[in-house]
């Protein structure tokens, strides 16, 4: 590990802050999973200001996938409802660049692209989930499944055929994530997750993957999943949907976090549990 | 009564659209309370685009005040969220009209004022509270107290000295209305009340009103309230909030219900329960 580097061990309960101090700082620079037990993280979504106003109301329309945090002052890369004194320009271990919804850079550090007329859109994110379900007793590990290959147990994504709710040129299919969930525990885990509408809520669909146009196998964002037997498959908005839908639109221009590399706020679950 | 008129009592149980339908054909002409029982109804707001984002980040920021239900496409008079088919230009049965801040006209009508770039604002509105604590087998009627000249008892609205968040122009003080609750259901009002975070949800304040900068008996707004010996005073952002900051801006135009005018949308309590 190069001198000055922290490791994921340190930053595992400190709070939100210094985990973000630590990014700015250039002492962290992988992703968040682990860090600041308990702190909600975050997606995050730059735009110009002229298509600020649809991209809320879309946010607004599409709770699901895209529940709104916090969305700065034109201009100010502080995001003063959720995290006081964080700065959104280099707070974040890693971002993309879009240009005309291509990807055309991952970036360190975006004040040399801040702009006066950008807008930053923080939008709750499934990982927090986990600690919801944790917290009601429900182990996060038993929901996980390996991929087809055997590989690494992730959250499978996935573009699904709901459609979103349309607003100005953003619109398109739902992103969706799955979980696969023993027949017993379905109830519990959809009531556990309505809890939390600004972590993504309820779930979307749960069944037939086929009805929402999944094969679980196949994942157009992530590895896929096996599904065993008693699993029965719960599926939930992904924050992937706000990012895949700003793409499609070919925007001129779009900052958000690289896939994993979250924006760290210093909201607890607590503060989001309805 | 005119020819063709309904009466409450005929709009007291039907669906909200046909309360809209009788208000655009001209056949309801007064205040909405106790009409299409069961379903919600909201707050109006409509601005230039150019105020919108601002107004949209300002209602963001104060959910309590401002619970947001839908936010019209720009130029498009229709809710499509939570009343398909409305057209906010005639479906409510009284307007008014701001211009730099000043009330300017109350109008039946807005068809003649709706331009290409207005956007309409549809929040949440406090007479929700009363069919949520009705359906918790709690009498709204027992939280009324008459005014200190033995006046019609009526829900007091207070403007306070709690400060909104600001967005852009629109900031100040949060407007917040008052019930007076017996000591022994502050709690169970306070939870019933806090499900509900699209009508304002649960209390800003619990308590000691000059801690608020309120004197219960004198309100800017409506008649004042005297308290009984047992009663506990009980807070809630109010939606005359948003109209208030936005006057206080003085925005060149604003058009708003008129109070107690207010738009009926197809929502249940049901529909907007946590």
């Amino acid at each position: 590990m190069p001198d000055g580097m922290l490791t994921r061990a340190e930053l595992g309960r400190v709070p939100a802050r210094a985990v973000r101090e630590a990014i700015r700082a250039k002492r962290w620079n992988t992703t968040t999973h682990d860090l600041a037990d308990g702190h909600i993280q975050a997606n995050l979504a730059i735009l110009p200001e002229r298509y600020a106003l649809d991209f809320m109301r879309f946010c607004h329309r599409n709770p699901k996938p895209c529940p709104l945090l916090d969305v700065t002052d034109t201009g100010d890369p502080e995001p003063k409802r959720v995290a006081p004194g964080a700065d959104l320009r280099t707070d974040l271990s890693r971002y993309v660049l879009y240009r005309d919804g291509k990807k055309v850079a991952e970036l360190r550090d975006i004040r040399d692209l801040w702009r006066a007329d950008h807008v930053a859109f923080v939008m709750g994110c499934s990982l927090s989930f986990d600690s919801a379900l944790a917290a009601d007793g429900i182990d996060p590990a038993i929901l996980r499944r390996p991929g087809p290959s055997g590989d690494q147990p992730r959250i499978p994504v996935y573009t699904s055929t709901i459609q979103c709710v349309p607003a100005g040129p953003f619109k398109g299919p739902m992103v969706i994530s799955m979980k696969p969930v023993p027949k017993g525990l379905v109830d519990r885990v959809a009531a556990v997750t309505a809890r939390y509408p600004l972590a993504h809520g309820g779930p979307v669909h749960v069944g037939d993957p086929a009805a929402v146009g999944v094969d679980p196998a196949n994942s157009q964002w992530t590895n896929g999943c096996t599904l065993g037997p008693d699993d029965v498959p719960m599926f939930w908005g992904c924050g992937v949907t706000p990012q895949a839908v700003a793409q499609a639109a070919g925007i001129p221009e779009m900052i958000t976090h690289a896939t994993g590399h979250m924006f760290m706020t210093d909201l607890t679950l607590a503060d989001i549990r309805q």
